[in-house]
């Protein structure tokens, strides 16, 4: 974690979900939108989603402040299309990629990204139109856990410390114990 | 991410959760074991435990190498305590702690963790019994993520370069596509 550096304020990320089970991935769905959300990044687009998932968002962007959009779009290809047209680079999180160590340098000189996280089924061609194809570990573990890492890594911790406006509840970091700000 | 300090290398992480409801909870425990393998811990101490969430995980030390233990403990106070004799320092994540940034020079000074993750009902009692409690923000997102970056930034990166030991699959990093070696 770093400080100090003002490059990255104008960073611009979105998120897009590839190859998800919709009903079996339903936690982990709504945990890649929670994370996008509270480590920075503006959008998380789904080819699929259910009104409850809208719902929960919907709901803690009210409470919780900021802007933060769930969008659904069938096709995945038109999505990092568009993105690549928009000048944003295309990051592909899959275990089979190259260490973000090696490219970390490279990826915090730029500003705008999708990023792309796979689930259990990833087309072939995803690798191909990536700008990077990253590894957070070439081991199993969790979309979720990648993600997080990566949106920490590029924004150099300063999203831990982002502001959300109009919020109905703020909480107050305290040492030990609770502390919560409402306003209604 | 930081390189080039050796000071870590002997770092001692368990992960302890508290608080799941194992039905509804399922996914999200297998992606805790997951990312406490993957990104450096030594075991996790689970409440409850199912002969299934052992098997996945007794797979995926077969075949990716390294040790790893999945522990069914019922008395997460006892966990605490033993912890604290064993001279861990015990670091609840909640997102009413403060904020990461402020103590991570601290943290890193030190060797032997036991690091808490709450899940819906956490007792008022954890507060007091960490030595630390620390919030990857104060918004609300997932425990997979709030853990893989507290694992990451504790060891400063370097868990992402771990080797695991005789594994029968290792994949070779690659710009594009797949390439994965197995011994059998």
């Amino acid at each position: 974690m770093r400080s100090g550096r003002s490059k990255k304020e104008g960073v611009s990320i979105r998120v897009l979900r590839i190859g998800h089970r919709f009903v079996r991935d339903d936690r982990t769905i709504t945990h890649l939108c929670l994370v996008s959300r509270a480590l920075g990044a503006e959008a998380i687009m789904l080819e699929e989603t259910e009104k409850e998932l809208h719902d929960t968002m919907d709901e803690v962007c009210q409470r919780w402040g900021g802007k933060f959009q769930v969008l659904e779009e069938p096709s995945w290809k038109k999505v990092v299309l568009v993105a690549k047209k928009e000048g944003r680079t295309i990051i592909h999180l899959s275990m089979y990629g190259l260490p973000l160590a090696d490219k970390l340098r490279e990826l915090r000189t730029l500003n705008r990204f999708l990023v792309v996280v796979g689930g259990p089924k990833v087309p072939g061609e995803v690798y191909h139109l990536a700008d990077y194809n990253i590894a957070i570990t070439n081991q199993p573990h969790s979309e979720v856990a990648a993600l997080a890492i990566l949106l920490h890594e590029l924004q150099e911790g300063k999203e831990l410390k982002r502001k959300f406006n109009e919020s109905r509840i703020k909480i107050i970091p305290q040492e030990r114990g609770k502390k919560v700000e409402l306003t209604y």
